[in-house]
């Protein structure tokens, strides 16, 4: 880390930042510019580096202090330089075929679920997707079929040969959804639930993190080290909108992060330009620009009739729209050298 | 609500959506404008608008579906003119006294928390915060001691008389946090961990809600009503600083929200200068400034040697600050006609 | 306009909302609701619309105000639903082809900008892009070449059979960059300088109009609407990045915009990935995302030597890089239907 | 500037940018960690930095460069440690007592300006705010009375001993607008508006330049440093809300920002609680706020008759609420040593 010091720093007190760097055991480079002094320190370790920043940025003769390695280890490219597939049960997430993940934002009944996931499948999809327990902004709101849900997922992904993702938000929960589906999704608003993020840390379930809806890739990637560091190897993150000022798309779907973040870390990213945009006019451009950018894989809302959907009715898809788009996304895939 | 016809929609689709909210057993009044035509809707309850302004929305020939009422009710001054006060075992939140919380960021041993809230009690204080639960953006910090941090902060709180305030993290502990401490505290990451706040709903113990670093106003009180309708009455708000593009303060501490809320909600609100500004050099001020614009009560970190804290030192105030802080803001407070 | 009343109002509240619609000569259509009482005010035309809405949120029984017609009008669909395509000189920008803007950021001196142009030209730009006047957040960067720049461009322009796009940012120049440009720029930080665009509204040299860093889509169309207003039809939008909470890319390039805006105006959309992301190594990933979206055409800088350049050496592509962006965007457009 | 290598950076990569730094007259101070090597670059003057960072930026061993020193010098409290007073004839910006700046929104006729001129003078206010040209998000909204606005202004400052502050768009119009009034106000929409910026830098007479709406505060200082190095040092800052997600209040007051900025600056600092918050129940409560965080001055929109203003009515006080406020605000001025 580097430690800036004020302008007015005298020499007792740039030593003074020097000994306490000393005292805990790491190495001093100072360099002496005209208008500031910094200090280097070296060797600090991630555990503590933390801690230390904060008690040197706490004296009023240190103007500021800058961590230089970046605050994760499993989840980034010097950790291992080459992408990270994920084997889903034979699906493939994270090579030159890129994963489509669809179905219903939310499990309303047996049949609306299958008639969604047929259509899905036939259309390309290999993963099914679908919500039993729903996080809702309103207490009113509906909250999802909750086991009722999970079953009916693994029913219809046995029957027509689908991986299952779904969410989980109560930690008491995860062992119980392992039974059920194949990929663990965690929500924007539990990205920064810590206890939530070690509990799937302890299962070998894949586990889709998706990106706090104001989180920064630094603290994303930092929310994947949870997972990984508490030894589930199986991470892949999904950007799915951040929050801005702009109110016409229910969020900014933040493409540039897909090959920034994969420039930092192995996992593979999947993006989701259902909840990215919140309309269906939409979820087909961006579709194509996901895929164009560079994602490994997409997760899409599939409703057979949105007019009638619980939830996100106005960001699903029909059926006749997603097997349309999946035409189309074709051949961009192919334009980029990938297969859907 | 109020649905917004696309330009071009035709009277055969004008009564198409008419025909919907009349089936869904709710008044139709239409208004013919001279370049759209605006239907509003009459009667639907709470717990089904978002999915009927979601069905209406999927719509091709619907510009737009705007919600008229409130989404929450309990947290509502309409459900309530007069302010909430909060007896929190004879200390009240929400009176004609502002009611100050203080102590360290983080519980690191006996001495220090007990030479902080000693200096904090001294000083006016009279609610002890401390975190054995503390959550971290990276896996390698300290999160807390945990049980033996609570059971520290209940043994000074009751040697000096302090009422203890400490977040809970893990829906699990909320029983075990309850026997320890007199408010419970929701940080931001998990404001919209809405299996956490029903658990903090079932439970009597006063509740400190932290909005959620990039929450909507109308977001924080539907958090707000996910506690409240479980049961538990005892909410107060807590602006901690939203975030924003600006790097120089870690947060914006929005203080703008505390009248605003205040004009929407009966329930009191308390300010964060702490986590909201980031560093040491700003608490000062804006606590001055959080009084000033009509805040209930603040929590700040005091820390006896803020340059050794484990966590958050650079904005830490020490011992000796908060005295002066606490002399400087008694004119401020009587200025506004409220006490200390 | 819809006058959402406060919960509390009275009847004579209500009747005098109604009257002063009444008196300002518009019609007035209440609904009255069971929490609410709802005013719809019909026939209130857009210059006076901002007064009234504003007059009626000034009075403390009303709610809030909701205006339900777009604030623009020669810009929108209602007013032209076919797509506008703007020729420039032979050179069409909005059809079935994606114009392919590509350049220097800064004319340094001529020879650096003809190996730039020339390397352009022959991957297939038919637009050369170079700031003669620049715009700098320090006053102490290099502001440009000004007339010099303009004549250097103008002729590799011609020479080259290109047109020329270029940056205007002082209203007192725009005759004289029209002289030797064929598309006059507004940046991002002028696009609310609203006496600059009222000039170039003046004159029929097609303009593009980048989105401010913090602007809304409303408020960017409204912008063109000052210019279209003035007598210059030939206006272009393009989306350059926003200002978010993330700091790992210089800006977050809203891609939804691309899509969401032309389903709100007639004009072509045109976006900047070099400013979008301000870094090489995402410039191409987002290029092709951008073709994929829907984009009409593109602006990318292009420096024959990055490392020597003296402005935004970090975001531009070399020259070979380009021709290789080139080669592998044809396919992407092909595979949604158009042509570079 | 400190030059961080990519992890993967070979020994001979970085003798290239080593030899890079020399080259152009720089010092080198390389630190060599184990996991990445750091490189100081010591005396690089400011007009170079941009450029020579970008430069190292660009290549591909290097993984970023950071700036040490602030971008701005003469704004700054290394190049001038005590504040900044300044004297608009015979009153004080700066000093120990809070300059009161109020009147209309919009200058609309002589007797709505004198009618809330005269209001503010009686309860303490010592210059007049009213808009001659109004920057107006619509090309339909009212654009102001121009030059008559300006004789209107200069007439009333005159008869009640006010100074008078206006804002001045058209940089043509500078000399024009300082024959009227005593302070140039520059508005948010043109803060990066250099050429503007420039102008005002020519004159003598004091600016109160307002932040971006999305400008970080180091922009802001080099805007004020644009201005400062045209050669008029009469300089204050204004704060007026920054644009974040948030939609009750119009705009998020950064009340943070006044102590942070002026910690980096000695220029007085203003705040607008009117265009902060867009609403006039909660100018009063954060009048009070800016002045208990040190603010220097306010600037607050007063209308006679709100309801009828033709812009801003919501957010303007009316001459009782103005009074009143004054009133209130005494003792809080008092209570932090200063006063009105």
């Amino acid at each position: 880390m580097i430690v800036v010091m004020a302008a007015h720093a005298t020499e007792l007190q740039i030593q003074d930042v020097e000994k306490r760097i000393q005292d805990w055991g790491y190495g001093v480079h100072p360099i002496y510019g005209s208008e500031r002094t910094v200090i280097g320190a070296v060797g600090v370790p991630e555990a503590d580096k933390a801690r230390y920043m904060e008690s040197l940025e706490s004296l009023p003769y240190v103007e500021q202090v800058i961590a230089i390695l970046r605050p994760y280890k499993f989840a980034s490219r010097d950790y291992r330089a080459e992408n990270t597939d994920i084997d889903v049960k034979g699906v493939l997430i994270g090579g030159n075929q890129i994963a489509m993940m669809a179905g219903p934002c939310t499990v309303e009944t047996y049949e609306q679920t299958w008639e969604s996931a047929k259509a899905c499948k036939e259309a390309g999809a290999t993963i099914l997707r679908g919500g039993a327990y729903k996080p809702s902004t309103s207490p009113y709101s509906f909250h999802g079929l909750g086991v009722e849900g999970l079953k009916i997922l693994k029913d219809i992904g046995d029957k027509l040969d689908m991986r299952v993702i779904t969410e989980v938000m109560d930690l008491r929960n995860v062992e119980l959804v392992c039974e059920y589906a194949d990929i663990l999704q965690i929500g924007t608003r539990n990205m920064q639930n810590y206890d939530l993020l070690r509990e799937v840390g302890k299962v070998k379930t894949p586990v889709m993190l998706k990106r706090g809806m104001s989180s920064k890739i630094e603290e994303w990637l930092q929310a994947a080290e949870y997972i990984l560091l508490g030894g589930n190897p199986n991470v892949m993150l999904c950007e799915r909108g951040i929050r801005t000022f702009e109110t016409i798309t229910r969020n900014t779907l933040d493409l540039s992060a897909v090959p920034a973040v994969k420039e930092l870390t192995h996992l593979p990213v999947i993006v989701d330009p259902s909840q990215g945009t919140g309309k269906r006019s939409l979820v087909m451009a961006l579709t194509k620009a996901a895929v164009a950018v560079g994602a490994d894989g997409l997760i899409i809302e599939v409703h057979p009739h949105p007019e009638q959907a619980i939830k996100d009715g106005a960001q699903s898809l029909t059926c006749e729209n997603f097997t349309q788009l999946m035409r189309e996304l074709k051949p961009v895939a192919e334009a980029i050298g990938r297969s859907l």
